[in-house]
């Protein structure tokens, strides 16, 4: 009856407007502020727009579409239109000092200027570009739909980073791997005849964000993509993405050679090997000459690579390197290797390319994953950031969650990819942030196709964040998560400053419910949802639980230090000393470095046993209240998507107790010590979270 | 260069309201016509509802939802409300002559009638279930949709046949067998705690068009579904449908007490057996009282089954439906089997089914598919209907378009169901036409996640074809894609006469440019897609091509008379007649029954061998007229829509002339013939069509 009852509550207002969530942070509504509507309606009227191209023609249809929806403007082309849209050589009413800014904005950055041309005040979106002028369009929408004044304008922006890639790991079957928001968006069947309206929604979302990459398949890669027939579907694509700036790249499988091109090896040092590859990149150019490149995941969880012919990663990617340098393509390395045998899992990836560092060649990156194992809730930053100051490095973030709550959890992650940014690697003294290693930034995509693209609503602000950190480092959390909530819901700041204070928080809880003071990777096997503390099951070591956290009768946590692992050597000595002295370990990174003792003082004065009580209790009780301040916003939102996220709330309040009383009913049969009191007790014992199956089919 | 154009074709239109298609053909769009919406408003300003549940709910949320959307009004509710809706015992008011009228409408039919009461008209719609007053409300709705007068209304409209359904042919992964659209529905990860807006979609959609039940997942089953964690999903699902009249249905695989419930064996007639099964009905009904029942395909493509056991048919469908009976479920065994040997698969469903009428409990269903084969272009009738006559028989139609151009070709498959619904089967004498041997109707959904929900935007209109035809077999073709057009585009006749002609001849034509007179199964291996007449390597003789069409020197076709295999036996005397002399054999089935001479006389007058280049070139050609035909008809639709099918008719149009030129070349190899002059040439040669790989994904 419950059930019922929610369907009728989405029913009484169903037939009032209903978002899907399919237009993302680009719905246009009409602004609701009448003095804001027509400040902006004294400012705009018309339209100059100096060249032509499928950018420009694209940029021109997004200004008409939200500006339009936004302020009911039609926007007539006249000579001296209002807006004045182009490249400074097309504009010869621009002034020096104008130059003089566009100067420093390079192929991508973009000026947002109040000009005065014959005594009349105009909005100059300029760029070196039509990309660049593409941005600024988004920029200038992105102005009016957060509700700032358009008045005065003088916005110069430039990307921080060159590269701003999605990694969508999707299958030539259209399953995604770790995708929870449905089907691959390529529609490989009908390609290349069929683009589908979704694709060209894709695009300008990216390009709204300044994302100006794409890797369309999985890392787990299949060699079909890159046979004649599939490479005519990914030029069909190319050439949409291409209009919004975007770059289209392919993962590509080390053994495709002898998949596809009939070859008895894929030695990278075979001469038939490398002349194959160089074969395949001029055919792919030939189709798409602005092929972005390859991204590689060799070596590592079974795939192919250079060191089954006994070579090393820097001679695979070097060959296909090789083959794409030519045609100035890239070749994206990854670093996420953990094959051979190692103390500690942790430090393998610097194990293996440390020490190949200044051996890749000029148009290789090799690309990390932001901590050390494997995009859990929280890691410390990966010690090869600042340790290849000879090799260009790109930062992998996960966007899709598959270890934080899936679709169901609403974490907003920027502040987990602040956090890595933003921490000191003191490669190069003090004031060295991870940030400043970086040449490029990829997200693994979270998108889909629901309707709402990414599964949960707001894990939307994931994809947006992404585009907006890679293009900018420095934007606070705060400042990306306002600009999304305000696109995405409304502006009122009686929405916004919950709703905003909900997703700063949303990650920190989800750490604290599930893997607080350091603890780590202790979810079920092989679908990853759920806690399972106890799992050591699986054939290698560092699959299992029990690996991660080591509880015993003496206390919990990886002894990471020199009396330990000593993994902590990887980081530079300021680091090391962060971490290496249990007093003073920041309690949030604990049990990364240390195994301490139940009784162990943490900064909180609590006992660790005690502070781990009270992390998971105060997390869980944190999401309750979260459901009710959802709840108290009703007004503000959709019905569909209110009860949606209402849902997802309920789901997450509930697996938060799950994993707080999983966790915690097992490590006390280690730590042997009641639960403080005034808590919550568990809902079951032990052995019914211990024997619950759960059954996850995709 | 032309993929740029396009995509600006989409955006100079682009910020115009987009239909992506997801609301079907429940747009409730604004009616232009201003004279019809002052009509309506004359008569329809406020409702009266009599009692409350949550299907009245629904059937006053989808009323205010339709009418303030079509006619903006608002209706409030009100003691004499111009529309009353109710049960004949809930209104005093009601006179003997409606109650009369009534006694007939049973448990799901209807009435709307103007009424007078107090010296005032009114509304009418009652019905003697608030199921039937939901069908009420959605005709009531589909009037206005489709511009129908609402003055002096007198319509009672009882269904012809008490089972409707969708199966569904969904994987617990949530891919689809056979699905062209995307992902399931059915998100089991997020289930129980997660309603999707779209299921809820779903429900109405069918509500609309009359289904009342839907079988939620493959006849390829997997045991899964039946274990109680995946149980309390399904009653999820069910209690949403529920309140729209849809029943939920499994499908049951035969294996299950071994697979999940820990036995030894699935036999039949093992007590052990029995009682499993049992004991699971009975947890079902426990959490669905109202579970529709089981749906198998046993013994059949490798699927598990009673022959396991050497037991039969009736022996594993009476066991199941033995633990179905006391809670009122049914029993759905399919009919499609051809696993034992033959000399002709045609044969083979009746030769198993047939001597077992009689031997199925009472609440078992024989579920048929349409043609002897499988699901072809055309088929004539399979020769099950009417020969059981001691066992209730379920027609089985595929809405996907498995072997019908899958998402890319444009079919509306009416005519196709018609065709078949209206056959003779002389089984009682002339007048026996296959409707009437029919106790149900299945169509196998062509439904996944995709935003339009269908893939092809024309795909929708089979779904709505079958829920209608369930309905009311007695519909014609016409007025049912009349109906479906004014409701999902417009109803400005200029546009619906030419589509109406476009959609009653598509299916024609797809039999003309793939598989003419009577020739059948000439598609590729695996994904059933493009022709490959030249078929003959796989395992088994009846799944090669050659097998079907046994073209040689002499001619082609499969000889099915006396001195061949003798299929027509199968069938009544008088539809033998039709059949069996090749002189006066319908063209469109003289390849299904005679192998015919080159030469052989059609009844154009042209040789056989010149009407199969006739067929093939004139269906090729008639493609061609559609795209222009459609391209004409740009300015009554929105451009995402318009573009879509625009796309898919040049995929069509190019896909026919691959069929024709690949299957007239292989032919010619047999027939010695030239092309009759005046054809356009092939564009290859037959080595080029037979060296084609057609590498299709999903």
């Amino acid at each position: 009856m419950k059930r019922i009852a929610f369907i009728l509550a989405i029913f009484i207002t169903g037939f009032c407007k209903a978002e899907t969530g399919y237009e993302l942070w680009l719905r246009y509504q009409p602004i609701a502020n009448a003095q804001y509507v027509n400040a902006c309606k004294q400012l705009i009227r018309s339209l100059e727009i100096k060249g032509t191209s499928p950018t420009l023609r694209a940029a021109r249809s997004e200004l008409e579409r939200g500006l339009n929806g936004m302020l009911r403007i039609n926007l007539p082309l006249s000579h001296s239109g209002s807006i004045l849209l182009g490249k400074p050589e097309n504009i010869p009413a621009i002034t020096p000092a104008i130059k003089e800014q566009l100067s420093k904005a390079g192929t991508e950055g973009f000026l947002i200027k109040t000009i005065t041309i014959g005594g009349k005040n105009r909005i100059l979106i300029a760029g070196n570009t039509d990309q660049a002028l593409l941005y600024g369009v988004f920029h200038f929408l992105r102005l009016i739909q957060t509700e700032q004044p358009v008045r005065q304008l003088d916005i110069l922006s430039v990307p921080r980073s060159p590269l701003r890639l999605l990694n969508h790991w999707d299958n030539p079957d259209r399953t995604i791997e770790r995708g929870y928001a449905g089907f691959s968006l390529w529609q490989w069947n009908n390609l290349p005849a069929y683009i589908d309206q979704r694709v060209i929604d894709y695009a300008r979302a990216n390009a709204s964000i300044g994302i100006n990459g794409t890797v369309l398949t999985n890392v787990n890669a299949n060699a079909l993509i890159l046979t004649p027939e599939f490479l005519q579907k990914v030029k069909a694509l190319a050439d949409v993405f291409r209009v919004y700036g975007i770059k289209t790249f392919l993962t590509a499988r080390f053994s495709a050679p002898i998949e596809i091109g009939g070859l008895k090896t894929a030695d990278p040092l075979d001469p038939a090997v490398r002349e194959w590859w160089k074969k395949k990149a001029d055919s792919i150019y030939q189709l798409i000459p602005d092929f972005g490149g390859f991204l590689v995941k060799a070596n590592s969880e079974g795939q192919p690579g250079p060191q089954d012919y006994e070579r090393t990663h820097a001679d695979g990617a070097n060959m296909l390197a090789e083959a794409l340098a030519p045609h100035k393509g890239i070749v994206m390395w990854r670093a996420f290797v953990y094959s051979h045998t190692s103390d500690d899992r942790f430090k393998q990836a610097y194990e293996e390319f440390k020490p190949l560092d200044g051996k890749f060649s000029s148009n290789v990156l090799v690309q990390v994953k932001n901590g050390p194992i494997d995009f859990q809730p929280r890691e410390p930053f990966s010690p090869l950031f600042g340790a290849m100051p000879a090799t260009p490095l790109m930062m992998e973030f996960q966007l899709t969650q598959e270890y934080l709550g899936q679709s169901t959890h609403l974490v907003y992650q920027a502040t987990l990819y602040k956090e890595t940014l933003d921490a000191d690697t003191y490669t190069n003294g003090k004031g060295s942030p991870v940030s400043s290693t970086l040449s490029g930034f990829a997200g693994v995509a979270n998108i889909g196709n629901d309707l709402n693209w990414c599964g949960h609503p707001f894990a939307q602000s994931n994809w947006y964040a992404l585009g907006r950190l890679s293009w900018d480092y420095t934007l606070s959390s705060e400042t990306i998560a306002t600009e999304w909530i305000k696109q995405t819901f409304t502006p009122q700041p009686a929405f916004v400053q919950p709703v905003l204070k909900m997703m700063m928080r949303s990650r920190e809880l989800l750490v604290n419910y599930m893997t607080p003071l350091g603890l780590t990777h202790m979810m079920y096997n092989d679908h990853h949802y759920g806690p399972m503390p106890w799992g050591n099951t699986l054939n290698r070591p560092d699959w299992n639980p029990v690996y991660y956290h080591k509880a015993d009768k003496a206390g919990i946590g990886f002894n990471r230090t020199g009396s330990g692992s000593n993994a902590l050597r990887q980081y530079a000595a300021p680091v090391q000393q962060q971490f290496e002295n249990i007093d003073n370990c920041p309690d949030d990174y604990l049990l990364w470095f240390h195994h301490a003792s139940w009784d162990h003082k943490m900064q909180s004065g609590r006992t660790l046993w005690d502070e781990l009580c009270y992390r998971y209790h105060t997390a869980t009780d944190s999401v309750r209240a979260m459901q009710q301040q959802w709840k108290s916003l009703q007004r503000f939102v959709d019905a569909e998507r209110f009860s949606h996220v209402q849902q997802m709330l309920a789901i997450q309040a509930s697996e938060a107790a799950w994993w707080r009383d999983a966790c915690l009913l097992y490590f006390q049969t280690f730590s042997g010590k009641p639960f403080p009191a005034g808590y919550e007790q568990p809902k079951h014992d032990l052995e019914y979270y211990k024997d619950l199956r759960i059954h996850l089919t995709y």
